[in-house]
């Protein structure tokens, strides 16, 4: 299956399925972790052609995206005389695809880079958008660049390996999309395991082309794509809260989700019934749904130290139903407080 | 005079003139060294309005174009809040215009900035093409992105506190822009002084829009921009021999200019004549026009360690004649030694 990432002159295709052989006249350096590169080194080795091929192993690990990370990877690149006819090759979970599309953003102001995902959330999330960067102290990926892939090969094969916490991390994204964009899908989704090789194919190729349909319109983020932060708003708060390292990013999306529907709930827009119905579909993948907020105040406090509430004005990304969204400003403080007790309440 | 730079969406536009009122909606830093700020800060803040305005101050100089100092730069930003919205403006030469639109390139991504370059140089060269960058321990502008500017102010009042060898380092590349691509402007500056104002803002005016029209024809830097690198092949050598501590960039090039010249007589590309013409005008702005290369070997040699040399086939940019150009490939190593050795007798 292949998908058509249409983007002018940085268009790119999304292949899905078996990984076959990938033919370059150019140097090529592989960026991955040791695990990936224990468990895949090999098939991908298997598969690949090349002027000369240099693997860069770096630490697994959100800790280790940062500029530090950037700057040996570009003198690894540098002392092995990579030039602007080079290519790198993204072969891992979503860190390796940020900090290697970020590198390859910035290496002689930009060459070219594939992306190889190996886990289910970065197949379905960061293969299209062309989102690059790294983290610093002051928070998630505040420095990067906008870069878009040259490729992107999805082998669902490289899921064998994947602990199932990850792989449901990546569904709850699936989730995202039909919940944001598409009855039909969340319907798909209801009767149909993504345990099963030939389901799951199909939700990755239908959670990218809704992904590709939103990114197409809105490229650099002034619009449409805010929608893509259904969860993440709360979510972010739930990974600072607990220093990253509870939960895994699509688990604190999924919990975001439940927090975003009470919210929708108080503000008429979202059925208790059609909440029932996602978190079901989110309880099936055991994605986490409840997170103990402790003091609400505080939680809303946070939500202005995230970088997407500017102007202080926070905007909500809600369902509308199920397969419908709204972006909503302006709410009312206590309404939101009401929505997070009942999250906490359950009912 | 405003000068438009057609790129589709990242178009913009180019006033060359005295600075006049800058209203901005958001919060805008300023990137600044000590010196620029000590003569003109007064000036640029009396015709500037913006919600909050921060100055930030980085040492003078080449060497301090590093990641280290983008890090120093970003930190500021978040320190301050600066958001998505907020704007950078780059306040100096080339130095503060390449590291302020690398940091406006990747602050969360790409936010927007403005150049007021306060140099000749920087008025005429770096404030289009949209080339931002830093050095590394492996050469100039290794890192860098793409990143076009909101908008480009050229008052040429900043130019009146300017070293005498930096205006000429200006000029150096105002020729250059004359002998590549237009004839008759280079007649224009064989008859008209540009110590006058008038004629100045002219040959500004000349020069910018020769530069946008190649770089409108060729953004990032595939085919006939390279064009812009006449005299920079053999000037970069120039500066790596004499550490970047002899020659002003603009100087090297015009040494650069005559040594291409002498490769382009040997080529027959141009006639003795000509080059002697272009020579003339060099000196009528004490810009150095020879150089002892002591070995023509081993500065032969040092062509392969540019980064534009790729696959080891460099290019060399020619004049053919006067007002057009030729890129030429293959160049037998004798007759490149040969033309070293005429330039070193200058005959």
């Amino acid at each position: 299956m292949v998908i058509n990432i249409d983007l002018d002159d940085k268009s790119y295709e999304i292949t899905i399925g078996n990984l076959s052989k990938l033919n370059f006249n150019t140097k090529v350096a592989i960026i991955t972790n040791p695990k990936v590169s224990g468990l895949w080194m090999q098939k991908l080795l298997s598969s690949l052609q090349a002027k000369e091929v240099y693997i860069i192993t770096i630490n697994d690990g959100e800790q280790y995206k940062n500029m530090q990370m950037v700057e040996h990877i570009l003198d690894n690149l540098f002392n092995h005389r990579f030039d602007r006819n080079s290519l790198l090759i993204a072969f891992g979970g979503g860190v390796i695809g940020d900090i290697t599309g970020f590198c390859a953003a910035i290496f002689q102001r930009g060459i070219e880079f594939i992306q190889i995902p190996t886990t289910l959330l970065s197949q379905v999330d960061a293969s299209v958008g062309g989102k690059t960067g790294v983290n610093n102290r002051f928070g998630k990926n505040l420095i990067g660049a906008f870069h878009q892939p040259k490729a992107v090969y999805i082998d669902t094969q490289f899921l064998s390996t994947l602990p199932k916490r990850e792989f449901s991390a990546g569904v709850a994204e699936i989730i995202k999309m039909a919940v944001m964009f598409d009855k039909e899908f969340f319907n798909f989704l209801q009767k149909s395991s993504l345990y099963e090789e030939n389901n799951l194919q199909l939700a990755i190729k239908k959670a990218v082309e809704l992904k590709a349909w939103v990114v197409a319109q809105d490229e650099k983020e002034k619009g449409l794509r805010a929608v893509l932060n259904y969860g993440h708003t709360f979510g972010h708060v739930i990974e600072k809260q607990t220093a990253y390292s509870t939960y895994l990013h699509g688990e604190a999306v999924g919990i975001g989700m439940m927090m975003a529907n009470y919210l929708a709930i108080e503000l008429g827009l979202l059925a208790k019934e059609q909440n029932k119905e996602i978190k079901k579909l989110l309880q099936t993948y055991q994605i986490p749904i409840s997170y103990d907020i402790k003091n609400v105040e505080n939680f809303y406090d946070q939500f202005f130290f995230d970088k997407k509430s500017s102007q202080n004005s926070i905007k909500f990304i809600l369902p509308q139903g199920i397969g419908q969204h709204k972006i909503v400003q302006g709410v009312d403080k206590e309404r939101v407080l009401t929505s997070m007790k009942n999250f906490l309440k359950g009912s």
